[in-house]
């Protein structure tokens, strides 16, 4: 019996290049649960933790076209409004999977903060580009009536605001599920956390918290989670069944079982994608570096087996 | 020490007459925050439910001004979004005052499943009015293409979209919340529940659940909450300070402490206003009829008093 934390990227939850409507996101996420249950039908502990983008890009994008009505809300609410969405998306469709499969449970999205530190250098330089394309002319519009950081992105030929990504820090609920896990309750329940890599707050004295317009990464979030709660394994569910060194190159190879170390000379050698698998890749170093085991990189289809250590990138501590 | 649960009206998060920022929001909020830390500092435990009909308003209508480029999302979902919203801000404030009060919490945000029967007469007879109101020809169009209820509304001169009320029959996240309680977590966190009536739910067997468009009365649920936590005292806070009998008549009598039969005679008298203290006294004899204690309705600037039954209306079973 191990703890097994599984942070769901983005498409575990809806589909790439489709239209977006609720029906398919449900679509999407009753075709990922079985195999979340499966991880609890081998006799594990399960937690969850997945992605925003796609959802909060919609939510700003809402905000934007709605703004002359109703007032727009800030990226941390936004991003707590995608919890309670998400939450609620995952906890029907998991809960339906787990009966099925005779190992019902409790499914418990709980609402969560990150700290982030306020001298995080990320405030400084804004670079995780959110919501939609501008033309120059509107992105000018935008920095002086907003103060946005706006940055040309030469692939698609538009402008787009860009927000800081500040390192997580601290998971303000953590101690609390850390709790129900020591009282023997990861047998009753699973619980779905730190969703979108939580809802970024910095310290303010007092023990007190202020919510930041600002992004974290939902994988070294989940280093984070994954560290709160002693998992034993990191699974980061993407869209790639493994790690890939020299990705789309003659000489592409595709990572079994790694150390740290190795995996780490890869990353400094520029092997991996910056907003793509290098944060993943962070995340992974991050996790076993705070004392976590063991990090598998997989998409969902080869998730079992790369549990079992028969596919995806396992990257293990020795 | 008793255990207490305090359902929030819309007013102690939105001011009545403001323009709906989220500064605004945050404002009103903190000002709410010190009645209920007060509750923690005097030896209670306390659990926390709120309302949502202005924030979930305020999403439908984004919804429908951007609904050309996104997708809108389905009742349920929107609940969702507001439990995450709502749930985040009473989180802030709430840990902020408890902490300036001395005695700190984890508040715990808990997206909440609301069961309500398939045939609940509720779903043949749709009244509860939400988002804006529509011209007579939009309104037969609104009709035509999605299959909405409409319903005139003479006060306002204009068409408003009507959509069930069922009755709330189980909170699907309350066992797990009450094992924390008997557990004795009341002493480390305050539980922040079933935010705007929970996010409704029907049985499609097997232990799954559909989400349906509906809204479930917050204060109904509150009742189903306090039963399934064993609360002492449910604490309705609304904006007045007492139920009052004659309400606005020549004869009005403010209500001090009554007995359910007293109350429920009141209201058989149609004493109540429908969708406004009307739904408030059935939640109150709701909880009590299912063996709770004591119900106190009142607002916050008197929520303490009310408490120590200086105050408020306080409904007692004898």
């Amino acid at each position: 019996m191990a703890r097994i934390l599984v942070a769901l990227g983005g498409n575990a939850l809806q589909r790439a290049g489709g239209t977006g409507t609720w029906a398919e996101t449900v679509v999407q996420m009753r075709a990922t649960a079985p195999s979340l249950a499966a991880i609890v039908v081998a006799g594990h502990e399960l937690v969850v933790t997945h992605g925003n983008g796609p959802q909060v890009g919609a939510l700003l994008r809402q905000n934007e076209l709605a703004a002359r009505e109703v007032p727009p809300r800030p990226m941390d609410v936004l991003g707590a409004e995608t919890e309670g969405q998400i939450g609620y998306l995952v906890q029907q469709e998991l809960a339906r999977a787990l009966t099925l499969a005779k190992v019902p449970r409790v499914v418990l999205s709980i609402v969560s903060r990150i700290v982030v530190s306020a001298r995080d250098p990320a405030f400084r330089r804004p670079v995780k580009p959110v919501g939609r394309y501008y033309t120059e002319t509107e992105s000018r519009v935008l920095r002086k009536q907003h103060g946005w950081k706006m940055q040309f992105d030469g692939g698609r030929g538009g402008w787009r605001r860009v927000v800081p990504s500040p390192r997580p820090v601290e998971w303000l609920e953590g101690e609390i599920v850390r709790r129900m896990f020591d009282a023997g309750w990861g047998s009753r329940c699973v619980p779905v956390v730190a969703g979108g890599g939580g809802i970024p707050v910095v310290a303010r004295g007092r023990g007190t918290y202020e919510g930041v317009e600002a992004v974290v990464d939902k994988d070294l979030t989940a280093a984070v989670v994954g560290e709160a709660l002693s998992v034993d394994t990191l699974a980061i569910v993407t869209d790639v069944p493994a790690v890939a060194v020299g990705f789309h190159k003659p000489w592409e190879r595709w990572l079994g079982e790694v150390t740290p170390d190795q995996l780490g000379q890869f990353r400094r050698q520029g092997e991996f994608a910056e907003g793509s698998m290098g944060p993943k890749v962070d995340a992974c170093l991050a996790f076993l570096a705070a004392g976590g085991r063991r990090v598998v990189i997989t998409d969902i289809p080869s998730l079992g087996r790369a549990l079992r250590s028969e596919a995806g990138t396992r990257v293990v501590r020795r």
